[in-house]
C-alpha cells in the first residue's frame, strides 16, 4: 500500500479534528511517575517491576478506550480499533521502556499521543475504513538486553524469537524469564501480525529541529548501526616497578581506542559518530596494571558504505594498538542494523499534513534507531519528530514543549485518518 | 645510630648461622593458604576477615617463638625478642596484606623471614646486645583503604593515627571499624615505639635484578609517589543522535587524560612512571555518552622536582582537555609520599654482607613504595631486594626462587646480627 499523489493534502482536505494537549500531557505525567528518577526522569528498564507497571497502565487505558488487545511471545503489546472493512490494521507506537537515567518522553510520547488519537476519534464517533492500532514493542532501548529494537525486529520477523527469548541481560537472568515474571509472555505468535502502513512519532533526541527552529521533522529513514564490545587482555602487574617500556596494559589499551574511535568519527565527519559509553577494568585498583578492559563502540552513519568504513578503519586502529602495547583484543558485534529508508509516499504525507497544518517541517534522518526502522521491512512506514531541547535525550533533563507535542500529535492523528481513510472524509 | 666502617664486613667476620630454608618456605605456603585465590595467588585485602585470619596466624608464630606481641591502636603488631641490654629494638618487618590479586611473596617474606631469623637465633641460643623485633603494619597495599603504607606511616608519626582511623574504605567502611571487628584495635599508642634500626627485607617486584642476573639489591631509597583522583563531569547524552562537536563526553575525557598520563611517562622517561589502574563511567550504558567518569593515575619517580614536573604537565593536560571538550575536572589527592634516601651506613652494610655471603649485588632504588620508607623518617633504614620472576607482582603469578628467598634471608640474618650486635662475635 502507498498513498498515491491524486490525495493532495491541503488545510481544506484536512479533518477539523484536533487531539487533546491536556489529555495527552495528563497521561505522560502519568506513566513518568512510573520508576520515576530524582530530577524529574524515568528509570523503567526492560521487563523489570517497573517496566511491568507501566506495561499494566497503558495496558488499562487501551482496555478504557475499548482496544481489542493481544500480546505475542515477547510481550510486543498491540491495541486494536475495528475498522469498517477487517483487515491489517493501520498501525502507530513506539515503545514506553527507558534506559537508566532516561526522559519521559523518549518512546512513550508515540505510545500515549496514539491513545490520544484514539480517544479524538472516539468521542466523534468517528469511523475509519481500515482497523487502527497503536503498539508498544519490548525492549526498544537495549540498555538491559542486547540488541535494541528487540522487540520490533521480532515483530518484523528480522529476528526469531527464540534467540530473542535466550538472551541474557546485564544481571544474568534472560528475556523469557523475566517476560515469565511480570506476566507478559503472551500467547500470539511473533510474526503473525500484518500491517497496513506503520507511523511512529517521537522526539528528536538531537539538537537539529530546536537550533534551525522548526516544528515538525519529516524522517526519511534511520542510522545505520554498529554496536561492538571489545576485550582487551594485557598483564596484570605492579604499576610503580614496571618500566613503561615492558608494560602490557589493558587500561591503557582500552583508553586508546576511545581515543581513535573519537578521531575516526571527527576525521569522517558528515553524521558519522562514535561512542564509547562503557569501559571496565580489570582489577580496577589504583596502584595495578590492569589485565583486561572491556569497552564498547557506538558506531552510526546514515550511509552503509561509510559505516562499514568506520568499523574497518576502528579495527585497523585496534589492531595497531594491540601490537604496540603486546596486548590481545577480541571484538564481539552486540548489535547491527543497516541504514533504513521509509517509504517515499508516507514521507511526503506527512511533510505535506505538517505543511497543511502550518507548522514548518524538515525532512530529516533519525540519528537513534527506533521500532518504525524494523518496521519498515514489512509495511510502509515514516516517522514524524518534533523538537527536544538543547537535543538531550537518555537523560533526565530530556524536554519537549507542550505546543510541539501538540502539533506532533495533530499531524499523527491527520496522517493515520488520510491512511485509514475516516469515514467523514 | 650508624654503622662505622670500622666494623668491615668480611666472610671471616660473618657469623657462622644461616637461616633454614624449609621452614621458611613451609611458613610461607601456610600463609598463602589464608585467602588463596586462584592460580596461586592471595587476596588478603586490609582488615578484612582472610586479613584477620592471616595476622591470628603470624602472631600464633611469633607466640611459639617466645616473642613478646605489642598491638597499637591501628593494629600494627611487634613481636620483640630482648636483649641483653634494654632500649629500642633493632627492627625487622613488612606487611601481610594483599592487593585483590595479590602474589604470595610481596610483603610477607620480609615478615616470615624476621621469624625465621629469630627461630635461627632461638635453635643456637644467641643472644643479642639490643633487643630485635620483627613487625608487620597495617594496610601497606592502600588497595580497600588510602593511602597506602598507612600503618608504618602513622607508626613513625608521619599520619595521626585519628585521620588513618576515619578513612573510609571502597566498601564505604572506616579503619576502626573494620579494626574492632577483626580485634585489632591494639592499646598501645601509635608512635610511642621508639627503633634503633630497620631493615626490610622484599621482593624486588619487578624485573632489573632478573634480566642483569643479580641475586641481591641493595636498596638506595623509594621512589617519590603521587595518586590522584580524578572527577570528569559531561552532559549524559543520545549516542546517536548528538553530533560529534557538540558532545561533552566524560569518558572520552577520561580515555583522554589516560592516554595522555601515558605519553607523559614516555615523554619524560628515565625512572618516570604513570598508571591509570582504574576507570569508571556513568552511567556505563552503551548507547548513552557518559555524564561523570572517575579515574586514578598513579605517578612516581625518584628524583623530587621531575615527580612536580610530571604532575604539574598532567595538569596542563587536563585542562586542555577540559577545555576542548566542554568538561569540569576535578582533581583529589588520594597519596603522596616525597622520594626517600636510605641510611648511608646501612646500605653499606647490605651491600658488604651480600659480597661477604658470595652474592652478586647492585645498589638499585626502590619502585614501589614500602614500609621502610616509612620508617626511615624515625631511624636508620635500609631494605634488600631479592629477584622478582618476570618482574611479577600484584599479580597471581610473583614468584621468587626459593634460593633468592634463602640469600636474601641470609642477608637480613646477617645484617641483623651486625646491627644488634650478637654476643656471640
Amino acid at each position: 500500500m502507498s498513498l498515491t499523489t491524486d490525495t493532495p493534502v491541503t488545510r481544506r482536505s484536512l479533518s477539523p479534528l484536533r487531539i487533546n494537549r491536556d489529555r495527552l500531557l495528563h497521561r505522560l505525567d502519568q506513566l513518568a511517575q512510573v520508576g520515576a528518577i530524582e530530577g524529574g526522569g524515568v528509570c523503567r528498564l526492560a521487563l523489570t517491576d517497573a517496566d511491568k507497571a507501566g506495561r499494566d497502565l497503558v495496558v488499562s487505558w487501551m482496555e478504557a478506550l475499548g482496544l481489542t488487545i493481544t500480546i505475542d511471545q515477547l510481550g510486543n503489546v498491540v491495541g486494536t480499533r475495528p475498522g469498517l472493512e477487517a483487515g491489517p490494521p493501520v498501525m502507530t507506537g513506539s515503545h514506553i521502556d527507558t534506559v537508566a537515567t532516561g526522559g519521559r518522553y523518549d518512546g512513550n510520547l508515540g505510545v500515549l499521543a496514539g491513545l490520544e488519537v484514539i480517544e479524538t476519534l472516539n468521542e466523534q464517533n468517528i469511523q475509519t475504513r481500515y482497523p487502527l492500532a497503536v503498539a508498544f514493542f519490548t525492549n526498544e532501548e537495549g540498555a538491559r538486553f542486547h540488541p535494541d529494537m528487540m522487540g520490533s525486529w521480532v515483530f518484523s520477523g528480522g529476528l526469531s524469537v527464540e534467540a530473542a527469548l535466550a538472551e541474557v541481560g546485564t544481571d544474568g537472568t534472560t528475556v523469557a524469564e523475566n517476560l515469565d515474571r511480570i506476566g507478559y509472555a503472551g500467547p500470539v505468535p511473533c510474526g503473525s501480525q500484518p500491517v497496513k502502513a506503520f507511523v511512529e512519532l517521537h522526539v528528536e533526541q538531537g539538537p537539529v529541529l530546536e537550533r534551525e527552529g522548526i516544528q515538525i521533522g519529516a524522517v526519511t529513514g534511520v542510522q545505520g548501526m554498529s554496536w561492538q564490545e571489545f576485550t582487551v587482555k594485557g598483564v596484570s602487574n605492579h604499576a610503580g616497578t614496571t618500566p613503561m617500556a615492558l608494560r602490557h596494559d589493558a587500561g591503557y589499551g582500552a583508553s586508546a581506542i576511545a581515543v581513535a574511535a573519537r578521531q575516526l568519527a571527527q576525521k569522517m565527519g558528515g553524521n558519522q559518530v562514535a561512542t564509547v559509553g562503557s569501559i571496565q577494568l580489570k582489577p580496577g585498583l589504583v596502584n595495578v596494571i590492569a589485565k583486561e578492559a572491556k569497552l564498547t563502540v557506538d558506531l552510526r552513519n546514515t550511509d552503509s558504505d561509510l559505516l562499514k568504513q568506520a568499523e574497518a578503519e576502528l579495527q585497523t586502529q585496534i589492531e595497531a594498538i594491540a601490537t604496540a602495547e603486546g596486548l590481545e583484543v577480541t571484538a564481539q558485534s552486540l548489535a547491527r542494523f543497516e541504514p533504513v529508508s521509509f517509504d517515499a509516499a508516507m514521507i511526503d504525507a506527512v511533510e505535506r499534513t505538517a505543511q497543511a497544518l502550518g507548522c514548518s517541517v524538515k525532512r530529516m534522518p533519525s540519528g537513534a534507531g527506533h521500532d518504525a526502522g524494523m518496521i519498515a521491512a514489512i509495511a510502509p512506514t515514516a516517522m514524524i519528530f518534533v523538537p527536544s531541547v538543547n537535543g538531550l535525550s537518555h537523560n533526565v533533563n530530556e524536554y519537549t514543549a507542550p505546543e510541539d507535542l501538540e502539533n506532533g500529535s495533530n499531524v499523527l492523528l491527520q496522517v493515520l485518518l488520510q491512511l485509514a481513510e475516516a469515514s467523514d472524509r
